[in-house]
């Protein structure tokens, strides 16, 4: 197999997008797990653009990394000057890394409107640069900005600027789709020319504005391409930058190229993780790969084939990149969705059993009614129980009310909630404030209930969403609620639904202390 | 330019994805969108499958089309039965679509772990059924589920069952890569012998489990296919389905085919972001062409570059996508946004006037707070009237109470409202019921009003979303409520935040109410 060389710039491209920002000490962190991850060069930052990056070349020195090799970025020197007196080309040698990445113009039109100098200049600023930095650094990388767009518009030019490149020492000179405007079937033809004019070893750096960044670092690597630049997750400015978490498992599992071994690409999906953590980021549920949804099958006609023989709806094994084949509940689903999930919940159901059709109807009339249980998994599992009557009765809540008032004009309003439940015989009648309504209602429940229950104090709501299902005419619209809960073991989703929002959001708070119970309960069984 | 036929399945393999599901009235909503921008074909479900499906092929033909054709999803027939008899090909004839589009299997190893027949018995599944369809249809379309995996399986065998669709008179062939594990570069070699083998149109249906949907789907087109299956904002099971939103403009813009026409490609980020809506989704915003961040610049170096030549670092004018650049660095982009929305507004505004820095300021202070007016440019154009003295004080509420309460178990909770305003110096004080705390309060609110403005009753509430804000350590969460109303005119969206959830109603509620006495009297006005 051959070797494909990865080279991470999450922590330098990565952070041009609009919500990605990482502090120095994230930067190192990160830089550790992408060493673990195996990737063989990581771009930490531009010293001449930041303080932030010249502390992180100083700080990363300390930590001591199995095989990644350090790169800092930065651009050709200036016009009228020389690399020894430019001070962004000095920055980059004082930042003393392992290899140092710089970018230069490619494209004519650049050269003339953005620089502003003749194009036989800037061939100068190429060459000058890099010949200067090969006496200083072991290893220089060039990346070819707008690359493609320079070729389109001027070929023999953009070749020109590849050549002095390689004329100066470059290591491996960078492909760079900058605007990201490139086309899968547009590259072939364009690398056939680049290898007939250049011998150097050839990178590639796409970014996704046109959703083909993958696609077109997997064809360069298909005719011929040994380096390749990217993000973890794909970050990067507007539409962001070719995603490793894409590339990596296709090199390896589809292509065979060499690049991080089995046990690395277990941990994609951890680091994966880790990263939109630490970048304080909802993670894409439906990334590929990666992503909760990757694996997740809803149609029965999938699930049943999934069950017997994974590959015939899975293009790789789940495990493969640390992830998990998942089955979900919907309108859409069969039996065999409804008996997976009951083995998930571990409640014992045979198939022959006719409760389990009954679940079915019972599934499908609630999803009519606007149900869904894709969020609200824990009120399934209460509905299967329900069911099967396993479902024992921890309490009963016997009436409530709730006051929202507001007497002029500058007060806020204030919500009160009175609540009368009964459990084993006894009747708790209680009354708590809260911020709104709901807040209200379920402080009152549990201080109630806690007094019965003390270990619903364990646990605390941690998102409320509510959508107003658009309702036939004349009817009264109705009100999806959905309700997330947690405790120090897990996390867990109910829903609710009826035309009175108090009402739906009354039925999810219920089926998530009753969930709570439960939960317990089974765990005290073991 | 050659015509592409687009074939949109957000409806039905939209749905497969784990957080996508819509209501009958969705679906229709969702049609009459996807019908304005073009699209040729649309896939309303799967009859054979869900009462739901069902019910949206006998709506859909209350609606009129301009030049959609609306398709029906379904199987082959069974083992063992004819066409007439089966079940599933019944329920597609009976919803009576104008097109109807049944998957058959490709993949020798699915015939015989699936299916579990004989690989001939297969072609005889798929010839009856589309003969048979084609006599009670008028075009009946052939899904090849799994056909590069099956292809690349057993090549002859595949080809085979292509061989079968046409003889049957399949009016087009459409060559899926179910499992989305298929890269661009495999394409255009088995094309080649796909073409030697039919004569008849070929379609491209991908997945994009390998983050290559969209690059497959576009080579694939390179290479001769002219119908192209795809969702809404890559809407589907597991990573999504090909994404029609970065299919559409990188036909019509950079590869020259035609599909929809420039005003109806103007209309694909309105679009996108109404489906979002309907979905209850948060827009992605890298997505590409039509995501917020689509053509953001961070970069210091870019954005010089940009407000001098936008080709510079933009791969195509986001004006022909109904998108604009953003600056995000620079307050000047914050004044220009500000001065472009006045205009929107027709509000007179001097770029020079200082109330523009006033409003920005005001803006961005209330963005920190978790206020955002993406989906409520109402209550944006009312800050805006604030800031500049305009706004007349149509009334002003003193105060209110809402009593929800249920007495019995088997009761429905009932909310009640109190409310007391002042008009013009009369107070009005009042009450009305209504189905949750917001429902009461709001027809509380029209109740007293509309004896003052009588055009409140042509008002509706037509969406009411409800998103609780991820609060930082210690301080309470916060609410933020968007309310969609409507009249005979137009919708408009209005915010409210708050720890509060009544409040933060309250606040959208108000603003709405204000908005469409604004509007009236800006109408009159002419």
């Amino acid at each position: 197999m051959s070797l494909i060389r990865l080279y991470d710039t999450t922590l330098r491209d990565g952070t041009q997008a609009e919500d990605v920002s990482f502090l120095v000490a994230d930067k190192i962190r990160i830089a550790q797990k992408l060493d673990e991850l195996g990737i063989h060069y990581i771009e930490g930052g531009w010293p001449g653009s930041n303080p932030k990056d010249i502390a992180f070349f100083k700080d990363v020195k300390k930590v001591s990394l199995k095989q990644t090799k350090i790169a800092a970025f930065g651009s050709t020197r200036r016009a009228k000057t020389t690399p020894d007196k430019d001070a962004n080309i000095r920055t980059l040698v004082q930042a003393e890394p392992d290899v140092v990445t710089i970018f230069g113009k490619t494209w004519d039109f650049h050269v003339h409107e953005a620089l502003r100098i003749s194009l036989e200049e800037n061939l100068e600023l190429i060459y000058d640069s890099l010949a200067y930095l090969k006496q200083h650094v072991a290893e220089v990388i060039y990346d070819a900005e707008h690359f493609f767009d320079g070729y389109k518009a001027n070929p023999e030019y953009a070749l020109k600027t590849l050549k002095a490149a390689q004329d100066a020492g470059a290591d491996c000179i960078v492909l760079c789709d900058t605007n990201g405007g490139t086309l899968p079937y547009e590259l072939p033809a364009i690398l056939a020319e680049v290898k007939k004019a250049v011998s150097t070893d050839l990178g590639i750096h796409t970014h996704n504005d046109s959703e083909c960044a993958v696609a077109n670092s997997l064809v360069a690597v298909e005719h011929g391409i040994v380096h390749v630049q990217g993000t973890m997750n794909g970050f990067g400015e507007r539409c962001g930058n070719a995603n490793l978490c894409s590339i990596i498992p296709a090199l390896r599992l589809k292509m065979g190229r060499e690049c991080v071994n089995d046990a690395q690409l277990k941990a994609l999906r951890s680091t994966s993780r880790y990263i939109y953590e630490l970048a304080n980021l909802v993670p894409n549920k439906h990334q590929a790969y990666v992503g909760n949804s990757a694996f997740a099958h809803k149609g029965g006609v999938h699930v049943s084939a999934i069950q017997r023989h994974p590959e015939t709806y899975e293009h790789i094994r789940p495990e493969q990149v640390g992830n998990v084949t998942r089955v979900l509940v919907s309108d859409l689903s069969g039996r065999s969705n409804i008996l997976a999930k009951a083995e998930q919940f571990s409640i014992n159901l045979d198939s022959k059993d006719p409760i389990t059709q009954e679940i079915l109807e019972n599934l499908k009339e609630m999803e009519n009614k606007g149900f869904q249980f894709e969020g609200a998994e824990a009120s399934f599992e209460l509905l299967m129980r329900r069911a099967l009557g396993t479902l024992r009765q921890f309490f009963s809540v016997i009436g409530f009310r709730v006051i929202d008032s507001r007497r002029h004009e500058d007060e806020m309003p204030l919500s009160e909630a009175t609540i009368q439940v009964k459990v084993g015989g006894k009747i708790e009648h209680t009354a708590a404030e809260g911020s709104g309504p709901v807040n209200a209602l379920d402080n009152a429940l549990r201080k109630a209930l806690e007094k019965f229950y003390p270990q619903i104090r364990e646990m605390r709501l941690l998102d409320y969403k509510v959508r107003v299902l658009p309702a036939g005419k004349g009817t009264a619209s109705i009100t999806r609620v959905l309700i997330e809960s947690g405790d120090k073991d897990g996390r867990w989703g109910t829903v609710g639904v009826s035309d009175n929002i108090i009402d739906a959001s009354y039925q999810a708070l219920v089926d998530a202390l009753i969930y709570k119970l439960v939960k317990d309960l089974e765990e005290k069984k073991g």
